[in-house]
């Protein structure tokens, strides 16, 4: 599988200086562009070629992930230089492959009209599902940093029961704490049943008796904390809110009625960029392998 | 939600003499018909009625589970007359609502038809989930009393990761056992990792080496296990078979090699009669407050 | 380590077909005495000789477990004739080591005055521990078998934290079960706490409600489900004594109250023979070991 | 139990804020002194008396944990005057309960000579069983934010298995850790095996295979990392030492080969002060209990 392959990194955080190393560990070819002011590694004959002679000595080529923040430029940190997303483009020919993470939606039409072979590994299920777990990780290490108290023991409500909610609920369960899961489903709650985890029906939050929680945790991107569920904690309750945008505290009422809240983003590559440049190589192997069945 | 609610039994095994205890104190109307020779709590005003009068005194009727074995008559072990399912409808009028296990097509159709609210609860995510729990545990107790080994530190394969496969996987490992779980996709490869659970591509099983294993438990309705799989197993491993029909393992293949194979269906109601008898109550009561919403 | 020993198993059970397997399987020579009904497997250069021969060519003797029942003979159920005790030490010299289980203190008198070298490898920890194991294993299984409800869910009460007290709680939490220990000290106490286990007075019993358990197990060697303790359980609970004599059980007054009691004994022999064979194999390899050192 | 005891805090750290909370919360009077400079909660009636009066007006005296650390006042950092404990214990009659945690043993004597009642609660197996919690979540904490990767997943080894090796065990396995354990006897071996972890024998580290752990945590007070073994790891191998003094590990061998280690120390009372001044609480009343039977 490793013949005949050779990776070209263009941009990305520390979690990409571990993805080479990592991919160089399982026998890849690995060449870098943009990683001017970061210590990578790389196979021996990269050299220090020009973006073209970069592209054209590669068949896979790996984006960042996210792709870009700015919607021009690829979100490369260590590189000394801006690289347009659009003139990288013009040199990508078909016979390459592309893959990168949360890739826009404007860069995925120009790939289809030039009939280039573009996959966002950030779609992929078990990218999702493994990310939970420095997810989950960063925030009871968040909490244990935060609380007077220890994760075992404390009271815990964990909003919202995707992949992010099961890991939060494993991970607190594990290290003993009281958790309960606020969930929509009759299915869900079988699934806590199971599990031997108390449930609450998410959509009546605002008429639970919530004053014993320590901490609550919400992985709900829909504002599942409002202010009428707010007002039900205790004053010293922890809120870490794990959702993507828009989040699922109403931040403005938990300012207001002083509750500490912390918006906790992109946890794997702050926590464990290591761990998360592993999860990358997975997937990413995972891809090729797919591709050639 | 009690009020006015009158439930009457018609037929069903063990489960439902604890399906009918736990109705009653859940402080509902309980009525039975078709238990003439097996003990059985009901209200107090119930009387001997006709199945006619039975049926016109309750609103919410609970048909066997499965409702049928013959397709012509109910599935009524302790009844001491058979009870004609043709006939039972023609007394039932729209007003009534009826709730069965594994309902027939013919019977569905016949409902619609007449304007019957007809609710197959067997289809119910919360049970298939909450059934898996005594399942798991009835082939345990199988493993537990075929095997010369303890479950501790047993080898263990189990074919398939859907709700009774994931169920075999918690409890085994609960247990100490060294779990391998075969599946098809990366994603539940990834989930797999999150439990530090082994993996293996179900696919690819005939190439695997499987001769360490000591219990293997199919959960896959499909012939996952067939000879070219089951020769790679030692010969004193135990299989068990939890599919539904037509089971998972080619069962003359594994007679020809010698291999123990129990093929066990329908374990919750036959090791754990009250456990599937408070699930069905719990999917019931489900069903009438999504009703009312 | 294995060069020059050559162990002979004189009589024993099951377990001990499994152990001449495993040692064997370890790289050591194995004969056999006392095994005339029930195959098992030696060392090639066996033969079949005299009680005084198979002595003589070995170095490691081991007796069963327990050596004996009735004080004169060995507790050799697969032997054809009775091999008397008295007989057999006048056979071992000095340089001989004689391993056995639960070894009579009047065995253990003639082998000093005689200046033998006998161990009683089951007053051994590491033995004692892992015994645990299929213990609670054992228990769980009859529970399973006798209860109509599901391990998982299931209200149960450990009474005792030794060894298989503790194996108990960590096997029914692991099923899911709700375990209450009753335990004296403030540290087991404290110990439960960290496994987020309930705990009670064991000395307080009897002023206790403990009409919700399902299922309780007694692993103290002292009547502590005394009249006035049994009193206060519910009419269908379920309670096994892990116990040796006298147990922890007022049989008469169980009887009297109409309480299912069932009280199980040696499991390990009985549910996971071979299992129990790897452990005195682990035991009598450990006690070589040290004799090394 | 409550009434009549007057508890007096002395000097004491942030747990005693927490404990003087907990008091109070359980239905005890409370005063304090020493505290000037941080909020605490005290009974209504307790006033600004001098040391001399709130000595008078109590019964049981809460000396702090550690007692002292210069061996001449006590350790009261909120206190804006030192407290000399040769003047407090002039103040105390033999009718006082004196309580405090590593009591210097010329206090134990002084206490004996003049008949007071003094007892170290810091001597007391519970405390130091629940002080485990606290302890090992620290210490991952530490490891979540020192190491690029997650704990799932991580190698970790553990040095001892006395109370907090038992914990780290038990916190890095639920977690998703691969931990091995070195212990040094058979039956700790064996309680290992009970919990499917690894184990290695301490005594022969430096002739084991140790460079893949990615973290090790030292619970044994004499030094068993030593150069020899140190040598083994990997040079990014992040080594945590969780043993009072002297500390398990060579620091000296440790930081010429460059080795990162924390050497992390009552970390209870800095990780979660209320959780410790909850444990405190529960071993004070633990004590009175036993004090009354």
């Amino acid at each position: 599988m490793r013949e005949g392959i050779r990776f070209l990194l263009i941009g990305g955080d520390l979690r990409y200086r571990y993805l080479a190393k990592e991919l160089l560990a399982n026998g890849y070819k690995v060449c870098v562009y943009g990683f001017e002011s970061e210590e990578i590694d790389t196979s021996d004959d990269c050299g220090s070629p020009s973006l073209k002679e970069a592209v054209e000595q590669s068949n896979v080529i790996v984006l960042p992930l996210p792709v870009t923040v700015d919607g021009k430029t690829l979100n490369a940190p260590y590189s000394n230089v801006p690289i347009l997303i659009e003139s990288l483009f013009e040199l990508i020919t078909g016979d390459k492959l592309v893959l990168g993470g949360i890739i826009p939606q404007v860069i995925k039409d120009v790939a289809r009209e030039r009939n280039l072979q573009v996959i966002d590994f950030f779609e992929r299920e078990e990218l999702s599902v493994l990310n939970a777990i420095p997810t989950a990780e960063g925030a009871v290490a968040i909490a244990m940093e935060e609380l007077p108290i220890t994760i075992h023991g404390a009271k815990c409500l964990v909003t919202g029961y995707g992949r992010v909610g099961r890991l939060m609920e494993k991970t607190l369960n594990a290290l003993g704490a009281k958790v309960t899961v606020a969930v929509r489903s009759s299915k869900d709650m079988a699934w806590l049943k199971v599990h031997c985890t108390d449930s609450m029906n998410i959509g009546q939050l605002a008429a639970e008796n919530l004053c014993d929680f320590d901490l609550v945790v919400n992985t709900v991107p829909v504002t599942v904390l409002t202010e009428d569920v707010l007002k039900r904690f205790k004053e010293d309750v922890l809120i870490i809110d794990l959702a993507s945008k828009p989040g699922g505290v109403d931040m403005e009422a938990a300012s207001r009625l002083g509750l500490k809240t912390i918006w906790a983003l992109s946890l794997p590559g702050k926590v464990a960029p290591k761990t998360a440049g592993i999860i990358i190589k997975v997937t990413i192997l995972n891809i090729l392998e797919e591709r050639k069945t």
